[in-house]
């Protein structure tokens, strides 16, 4: 059960982030199309970080942090662990600081994100899968190297700032929307959002899409305290993770609700996206078009932004 | 053995063509990866004509076809046959001037291209597979419905300029390409392009890239003929036709070279612009940048353009 007040953490505001880590990243485009308008008598925009750098949102966070840890001691190198996208972004992100990238990456990792961490220059660490396996091996690591330093892929206050430029760019944008969907795994994205939301515009509403099968953070809202799931078994593998103690305190204060969305829910909607839109996006993705269909009946008429949140799928 | 001077034909100049349809289409974006420059040591920008409506090229020789036809008779419809892109693209411009279109469609095309012509407003009437049997249908249709004009999905002059305008909008982005890479099938995108090409950039190359599966445009310019393939299989669905008697003039006298391009050399290189720009493109469009890769010695240091000529892939 987690007790940290939001206000306690110190967020920096969005616009003190962005111009830093702005030089580094895409501002990513929008893209529309009538079908979606049509299904949703909405005006529908999808936020395309599909076409970030690194294939995904993450390097957002991971820039934004490897700059903040840099500015801020001694260290020579940081590490994480990964099996995907947030490798990617912190092995791009400390090449960009000319600092070295440690990754601890589980076995069955996908071939291609793991060739994509060492293009960018990371030294890769195999580990056997399971959340306890993967920390040891880190922890282990960051004793011997204590010049290291340890950037969480989402439960870290410098990751979720970094997130929050993606809504400054919705401002910058001209942009005014009145939902904001988002995917929710660990649920770094979606708290940067919903606070950067607050800040810009502050009568939007943000909600959380997750698989059916990987409900944890449906789960930990319903209950009040973060839930772990011993099994979860989706096509959203980006959506596999549980809540960290400051995500759950940032969604519980600032997300309305989480839609739950099936694996054919979910597939029928990338088909739609890749079908009709003409872009790569993860399953993970797909699920906020999957939610903005289950509700439909409240969105006519009002301006939806559906975060793509990457495009790094193994062909 | 085609006699036709292009000369004679009398095409217009871009310029009077792009503002008429310039409403009615999307100036398409251009992309770019560090990971194709990086491979051919070049400047490589990707036309994106998946992003066009419709989803393909063919939108922008429809729209001027249809503009024009109507503009120099009293004609109430137009008819066409296809079994993909064009029939798409004719039946929403004919739609977007208010007038009906039938689409002779051959039984086995692909069920999502047949829902998307109905989606846009056409009729449709199935035939046997087979040029003569499509050829057949479309004539009676035509004796019978002498308000109608037959548009040409490629092998008319009207269609030819309409795809001029696709280097109209490289011209107003500013580039300067030294070397334009377009797909061949029957032959009027690269006639459009090429045509438009000599207008703009008279220093630039256009260069066509075909399967070799279904390689008559090469064969043709070899052997100063049009020659017709009895067999032709392929991935790359959109570039199966032959070429017509004024698309073999034009690329006889504008284009360099045609590269042919093995089915294994188009499965990778649609997996590298997927996996990579991040975009849904039609395996003809693939077969661009594989034939990038084969002529890479003439490409170091250049600016080179490379036409995605559609997204539509049935998932």
């Amino acid at each position: 059960m987690s007790s940290i007040e939001i206000e306690d953490i110190g967020f920096l505001s969005p616009e003190s982030v962005y111009p830093e880590i702005k030089p580094h990243i895409h501002h990513t485009p929008i893209l529309k199309g009538r079908y979606f308008n049509e299904i949703l008598d909405a005006e529908v925009l999808f936020k395309c970080e599909n076409f970030q750098k690194t294939g995904s949102f993450k390097i957002r966070g991971a820039m934004h942090a490897v700059g903040k840890k840099l500015s801020s001691g001694n260290i020579r190198a940081v590490a994480t662990h990964s099996s995907g996208n947030f490798g990617q972004a912190l092995a791009f992100a400390a090449g960009q600081y000319g600092i070295r990238c440690h990754i601890v990456v589980p076995k069955n990792a996908p071939m291609a994100k793991v060739q994509a961490m060492q293009g960018y220059g990371a030294e890769i660490e195999f580990c056997e899968p399971g959340t306890q396996n993967r920390e040891r091996a880190l922890q282990n690591y960051l004793q011997q190297h204590p010049d290291s330093v340890f950037i969480h892929p989402y439960n870290q206050k410098e990751v979720i700032e970094g997130h929050m430029t993606l809504v400054s760019e919705l401002k910058i944008d001209g942009i005014n929307p009145d939902i904001i969907l988002v995917p929710v795994g660990g649920g770094g994205l979606i708290s940067g959002i919903s606070l950067a939301s607050s800040h810009y515009f502050p009568g939007c509403t943000v909600i959380g899409a997750e698989p059916e099968n990987a409900n944890d953070a449906f789960l930990s809202v319903k209950k009040g305290e973060i839930v772990h799931l011993t099994e979860v078994n989706t096509i959203a593998d980006g959506l596999r993770t549980s809540l960290g103690d400051i995500t759950f305190s940032v969604i519980r204060e600032k997300v309305r609700e989480i839609i739950t969305i099936t694996e054919e829910e979910i597939l029928l909607a990338q088909k739609e996206i890749m079908g009709r839109l003409k872009i790569v996006a993860e399953p993970s993705s797909a699920t906020v078009w999957a939610a903005a269909k289950k509700i439909k009946n409240q969105l006519a008429g009002k301006t939806i932004v559906l975060v793509i949140s990457g495009g790094n799928v193994d062909f």
